[in-house]
């Protein structure tokens, strides 16, 4: 992959943290142990712990190795609202493939959702994202028109939308993530290959700027199996929020 | 209800912001109004708007008006933590059954999660829970044996047994929350009167002493209709956590 060494030597110590194989209290190989590791410098293994140190997810260090300090860290807005780059943090493939990309008038939820009168024009697009290749998530996302209009002439397959919106200077500042469950429709079955009615988990987001001003509604459904939400919180510490890999009882 | 008056105004204007009736940027009806509304004197009302004030939810005030901030406070700990204690925050009626207690063998997963051998004495829990009246959620939850023995006597239909435990000093610091979907099994299709493989929002939770050492497990499956978790976020904010009834589109 084309990703920064650095890069790619944190997402493998946070991968080897959240398994568990460096477990909380565990201290890290030392530096030359991770450059041997990672046929790497000291440059880019002392900015991937720095990066896992200000995750939160590594401490001690000045001198001696650092030690595990939480098996989460909380993820930046970036990585909860844009589905290529969590994956890429993660040290995995995101992919898409988009089924659908329609201009058409807003339906009744998605016009309540984005403050947009009923009827209204609004751009719709479904693609079913992936991991490695395989398929764990339908998205179904409408975005408000003025921001909708600038991936009429795009690529939805390039990549990251989010970045790709961010990069035209569209401000998608805050977000509202509400997450239950609900069963396959006929759509979700076909596009994850599974039978009509298997659970999924559902993340409904909105995306506003940071004045409040509706930019997109979306309706994410994944295999439970795939993905699933951690959260870490304390009677002390701020909550943590992770967009995490499914764990299966 | 036996809860002090400024509980229930409290919790009255949480409703009407959750519910949209005050929305983010709308100025509160004045002190003496709140009142009036309430048949209150000034005390209650006010301490009910310091409550609000400090969950971030308002803003505002010195002499004029507060103003809705955030529709969304992020919920304390033990909020999150104890489902009778959130569901008297939101001002509605908690209740409980008691299906089974046992103390029986650590089954694998629960050894897993609360890092004792397999085999090792483990208290477990089956309860349904209501929300004024209705079943909601399934809750099995399993304690490690010096903490399950506390409740061996206990009458677990009484109330919250979180606030039970913390009384007698056990130390319920920390929780990780894992939320997925899952199929109604038979024994949650009968408790809440759905069809088998109904999806239902699970919540899987370990809670752990300051120190780390495991208390409880816990797997929690809720109506979607009832009950979903929903996550505010920004760029600068730090991330707001909660359970949220049911939003059924």
């Amino acid at each position: 992959m084309g990703d920064p060494l650095h890069q790619r030597i944190a997402a493998e110590l946070r991968r080897r943290i959240a398994a568990n194989e460096l477990p909380i209290g565990a201290a890290l190989p030392s530096e030359s142990q991770l450059c041997e590791q990672f046929g790497a410098s000291r440059a880019p293994v002392r900015q991937a712990l720095a990066t896992l140190r200000a995750e939160g997810l590594i401490g001690g260090g000045q001198g001696r190795p650092p030690v595990v300090r939480s098996t989460a860290a909380g993820q930046p807005f970036e990585t909860l609202l844009s589905f290529s780059r969590w994956a890429e943090d993660l040290g995995r493939t995101p992919g898409q493939r988009t089924i659908e990309i329609a201009r058409r008038a807003a339906s009744p939820e998605a016009a309540e959702a984005l403050s947009v009168p009923e009827g209204e024009p609004v751009l719709e697009l479904l693609r079913l994202r992936l991991l490695d290749g395989t398929p764990v998530m339908v998205e179904r996302t409408t975005f408000v028109w003025p921001v909708g209009r600038l991936l009429s002439g795009h690529d939805c397959d390039a990549g990251s939308i989010h970045a790709f919106l961010t990069a035209r200077g569209v401000d998608l500042a805050r977000a509202r993530h509400v997450i239950d469950a609900v069963g396959a429709d006929p759509v979700d079955a076909d596009l994850l290959d599974l039978p009509p009615g298997t659970p999924l988990l559902r993340e409904r987001r909105h995306t506003t700027s940071a004045a409040g001003e509706p930019i997109e509604y979306s309706d994410d459904r994944y295999r439970p199996d795939a993905v699933s939400f951690t959260i870490d919180n304390s009677q002390r510490a701020r909550p943590a929020l992770l967009r995490t890999r499914g764990q299966v009882s």
